[in-house]
């Protein structure tokens, strides 16, 4: 073999060209999959198109800012949103997509996300009535204020007391101690003007728990705080994650409110004090269960660009050895380079497409709950509690995994993959703790096989898509000796049918083991309960292939996709498959090598068209903002460009050169 | 059960001093444990005392500070240091120790690390005479100019070339392009007036391949770059990680330097132009081995921080659940939470002593390899490239699986963790990036593999104790079944001797399917043979404990970390050992639940001693800088004190009110 010399430079760009050249898809055909159809790819490309023209949303010098700067910058983005919304005759829908591909966490998420669904779920409807209209508006500033110092996932345990005056009829909100104070409300710092405070309602001395009162915060003439009222910013966060988002805490020394800001569509108090029950308790969980859902796709999205950073960039750097074309290679043709990336794309198509049906799902149940139908909510629950979970984690250590995969160039700020992973970082936090989902979604997967067995005839038919995995464990039960052929792991049903074994075969071990059980079970159960849920939604998406996406090439390209997550799923289950005798070697050999090279030669095919799954997404080079991940591939110069504007290159010589460097110098 | 009110943040203390009051061990006997003797402990203790009392060394502004300002900073403290080493006249090694503690990265580390030992270990000694003493001084600062743009890994490609001049005696070193402009190089940016630059060396047309060079870089006279040389800064890294260090790009026209300052212990160039081949081409590896097993001792004490900061807010955080006190739970009491934490503390445990052996054996190939003696060079890469690649990956996983045990609060600045995560995290990359460290570990291994086999008769006395594991192929193979029950478990030799037989199970399965492997299986295979050569040791370790480690309750608290080390690392190769039938059930159940019942059992015996193995480690309030790792335990003062001081706190109605806010406000 030559080894040729090249313009590595003039490489990038040719590279990149050749990939799109031999992407035997029509990119346009998998992107109207992705976007649902054809209609909202090009509504949302014609708002980004807008925002990329304007000046306010330059990204270019974000990475250099102060935390001060970048919520000063955010909120100027957000009134530019509005200012835009109001002269292009935006829809609610257009403007949050703008919103969404600012890329950016800002204040007034929680507005909308938090703030307002509370308020409109459960305010009852004269309160609704008299601040719906601002809110929606934006004519005051939302926040929700749930957490306190001292205590997140307790919600019951909160300190902060709503206590009833019937002589005045107000509630005087109090935080008695520090720890009382809310802490990490969004918003909450320097922006909002009022909010939902979740506080303890107290009616004659009797402690009723947690409720929640809208309370003004701020002055609507000069946005200082209200008497009684200490506001300020939590102070940044770890690698400068939510940066223009003022996360912030509150104390409340008894303030008053009047008793109508109580939201009061599901409990009450007289005017006399006295306490009225809610008709169903659950019927005020939906808020929750909407970000959850949300959180889906959203998640999706961001593995999305992370897969194509790394994507572009792995096929425009080349390093080591010599290949075929006598140049060195394209660092994805290795494999423990495709073998980190390809699956980050397969998270991407199945989460995006997971997050569609879950919101279509919401919606059934919304409507459901708006009639006093309860009956969904549970299956709601379940599902969202367990990819809420699935979600986060995956999505957090896949844009690390990508970041990594681009060796040091990965670790600037300008690949982009670091403020995304810092800002994503906390997600596996908020909306629930992922440790304490875990214990509800495997407290959920007891409880219904303790229902179904309960009666001397299980009935399948009782099980939701979210258990149906249980099936299995009825009698007569066969436990099948899995030891599949690389041929036969390329049909779905094999991984879907093991996936759903060892939900079965964990959920009833640790119903065994309930006495005493190992330290890590909740973590395992719960990721094997939500994997295979999300392996049967696979197996109806590559069904729906057929129906859903014209074109046989690219059928085949996606099918490929969502048959690489099975497999590389069923790889990290694979500890409980062996344990359990389900994959079990009858020759003797290693058993799992099967498997492993079924994944090989899948991304083998893959790879060919691995630009083209990324182009689909439709991402221009403003929301990537990635050096590294350059439409045109020339990565080179996109970092040499954007180091030439650090502020340490303002001058030749540092201002520390005077104080520190020369004196240092000088002494030795 | 009764559920109590109490004061929270006052528990907080309560907590911690009742945690310290039940540790059964004398925390000073093991921390003299842990720095080798009480010498080295109260040498390194005054140190602190002296930085942490000097104004200069003030932590309380950083996490505010912009990327320049941490520059500068970081610039204040070097000066500040050889300040205090005059005053105070302390060694190299004092100093060395004063700026470890500093916890940043700052830019005196390249010199010190890599630009010293390279020009004193690769310079001619005329040279080192003339410069050795001024490097020494640091009356220059140097960098050390290796990665390009274009390359990193492949320095067998870089593009900066160096050409002779017979005519002059001079180099000319010279950057062809923009992809040959050195990059990343740490001091460079800002800081250094010299360095080492790796270039091709051409001497009369041909190519002869990477070169050291001395080269400077900025005028001593008022540090502007030199005539010819293009230097600056290449910008913010991820999540302001590695803030202080100036990570810089240069890019030399036509250079001219004169011959004598090519580094030439090794490699030669005659007068008229003629190279002379260096001797033992491996003698000049041994700089590139000192840094990375100089790694494995800094992994290990940046574990003992995370695991310090997680186990002593585990301590005093209450939520959930309310135990037997009529209290909430402490979080460290919840078994998915110290099964997070406990595992991290018994890797900072391995690591430290581990680090300790192989800097001793580093000293003794240093001594040999000065005698041109490179017999221990191959077994010293072995280990150090494994091991390199097993300390970053996992202390860069544990400080972010400590990081999140805390929730909500872990993500706050002030937690601490993220900044050293951030600061950490590029350590998978350089001093050779971990995939590609894999590949040599594997390669070695198989090598010895066939070298071993090669012979009709096998000697296992040729094995190294890197290689050790490969013993068990020779035959007769008694491949053994194991079921270890619960107490079995407890044995190390248990697991030491099943972490070898997966070593020498994989490496051989690899070695059968050398033509096609499957994609990962180079993580996996250097993994086993790292972990079965730390096994091995840390049986080792366990031995010396009597020795070592007076006071039997001392000895059994650290046995039991050892234990769990060895446990969890079997834990993580289940698969393996599951997949190769090893480790098999007999009776029909889940063989993997001893093992899993087995480390929570252990992790319950740790659990009250947690607080006084992690005092051990003796580390300041001022050196952990964290909220919520406060000797105290008082976390929620420590948060609320913190936050006050964020700048966006300074003014009441921030900036962004007028620009931004308030116009948003007004048009809804
Ligand atoms: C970026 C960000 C934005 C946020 N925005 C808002 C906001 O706008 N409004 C708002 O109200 N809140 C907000 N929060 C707070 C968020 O809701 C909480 O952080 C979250 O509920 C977790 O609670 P915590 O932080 O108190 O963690 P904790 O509950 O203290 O958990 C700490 C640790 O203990 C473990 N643990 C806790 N309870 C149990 C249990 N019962 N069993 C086992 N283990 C347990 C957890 O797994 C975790 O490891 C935000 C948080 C972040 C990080
Ligand atoms: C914080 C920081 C400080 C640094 N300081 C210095 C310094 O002071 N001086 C200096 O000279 N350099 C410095 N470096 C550069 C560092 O040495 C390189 O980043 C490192 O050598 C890796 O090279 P690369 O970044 O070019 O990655 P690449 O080699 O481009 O690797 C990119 C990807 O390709 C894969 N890959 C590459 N080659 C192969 C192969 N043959 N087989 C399989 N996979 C392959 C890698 O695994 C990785 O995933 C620094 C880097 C960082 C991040």
């Amino acid at each position: 073999m030559t080894s040729k010399v090249y313009d590595l430079n003039e490489q990038t760009g040719k590279d990149m060209a050749q990939a799109r050249a031999t992407t035997s898809i029509k990119v346009g055909v998998v992107r109207d999959y992705l976007y649902n159809s054809a209609e909202e790819w090009r509504a949302r490309s014609s708002i980004v198109q807008v925002l990329e023209n304007d000046p306010v949303f330059d990204k270019s010098q974000r990475d250099f800012m102060s935390r001060t700067e970048r919520y000063t910058r955010g909120m100027a983005l957000t009134n530019r949103i509005y200012e835009l919304q109001e002269q292009n005759n935006w829809s609610a829908q257009d403007t949050s997509i703008a919103i969404a591909t600012l890329d950016e966490q800002l204040p007034i998420h929680l507005h909308n996300v938090a703030f307002q669904p509370v308020f409109n779920l459960q305010g009852a409807p004269s309160l609704v009535e008299k601040y719906g209209a601002l809110i929606a508006s934006h004519g005051i500033f939302g926040c929700y204020l749930q957490t306190e110092l001292g205590h997140g996932t307790n919600v019951g345990r909160l300190e902060t007391t709503a206590t009833y005056i019937p002589q005045t009829q107000e509630f005087e909100i109090n935080s008695p101690t520090i720890t009382s104070s809310k802490w990490w409300i969004g918003a909450l710092g320097k922006t909002a003007t009022h909010g939902v405070v979740q506080a303890k309602l107290i009616l004659g001395g009797k402690d009723l728990g947690p409720h929640l009162f809208f309370v003004q915060l701020r002055s609507l003439k000069d946005h200082t705080p209200l008497p009684g009222i200490v506001i300020g910013d939590i102070g940044p966060k770890s690698g400068a994650g939510f940066g223009p988002t003022d996360n912030g805490f509150a104390r409340f020394d008894h303030v008053r409110i009047p008793k109508e800001q109580m939201l009061s569509k599901f409990a009450q108090v007289t005017d006399d004090g006295r306490y009225q029950q809610p008709p169903h308790a659950k019927l005020s969980y939906g808020g929750m269960l909407y970000i959850r859902a949300n959180m889906v796709t959203g998640g999706g999205w961001l593995m999305a660009k992370a897969a194509t950073v790394a994507i572009r960039y792995g096929t425009v750097r080349r390093q080591g050895e010599i290949g075929p074309d006598g140049l060195e290679k394209q660092i994805i043709s290795y494999p423990s380079t495709y073998y980190r990336l390809l699956p980050i794309l397969s998270h991407s198509y199945v989460f995006i497409q997971l997050g569609r049906q879950l919101t279509k799902a919401f919606d059934t149940m919304a409507a459901c709950l708006a009639k006093g139908d309860t009956s969904l909510l549970a299956e709601m629950h379940a599902t969202t509690s367990g990819l809420k979970v699935l979600v986060s984690s995956t999505g957090v250590q896949d844009i690390e995994v990508a970041r990594r995969s681009m060796g040091g160039h990965g670790y600037s700020a300008f690949a982009g993959l670091g403020r995304m992973y810092n800002d994503y970082l906390p997600s596996v936090t908020y909306e629930g703790d992922n440790f304490v989902l875990d214990q509800q979604v495997v407290r959920a997967a007891l409880k219904t096989l303790h229902s179904l067995f309960s009666s001397p005839k299980p009935d399948p038919s009782t099980l939701t898509p979210s258990s149906f995995y249980l099936r299995l464990l009825i009698p007569p039960v066969s436990m099948p000796v899995f030891s599949p052929s690389i041929e036969e792991w390329t049909h779905p049903t094999t991984a879907i049918v093991l996936l759903e074994w060892r939900a079965a075969l964990v959920v009833s071990d640790l119903a065994k083991n309930i006495k005493y059980p190992d330290a890590s079970v909740y973590q395992r159960v719960s990721k094997a309960v939500s994997e295979a849920f999300v392996a049967k939604q696979v197996g109806g998406m590559i069904d729906d292939l057929k129906t859903k996406l014209p074109g046989e090439r690219e059928q085949t390209a996606v099918r490929n996709i969502f048959i690489l997550y099975l497999l590389t799923t069923v790889e990290t289950g694979l500890v409980d498959l062996l344990s359990f005798n389900v994959v079990r070697s009858t020759s003797g050999g290693d058993v799992t090598r099967t498997l492993r090279v079924a994944i090989r030669r899948l991304c083998e095919e893959i790879l060919p068209e691995a630009i083209g799954l990324t182009d689909a997404f439709g991402f221009t080079d403003w929301e990537l903002d990635s050096a590294l991940g350059v439409r045109d591939g020339k990565v080179y110069e996109a970092l040499w460009n954007r180091a030439q504007q650090e502020p340490l290159n303002k001058t030749v010589v540092p201002e520390a050169y005077g104080g520190s460097i020369r004196p240092m110098l000088l002494r030795g």
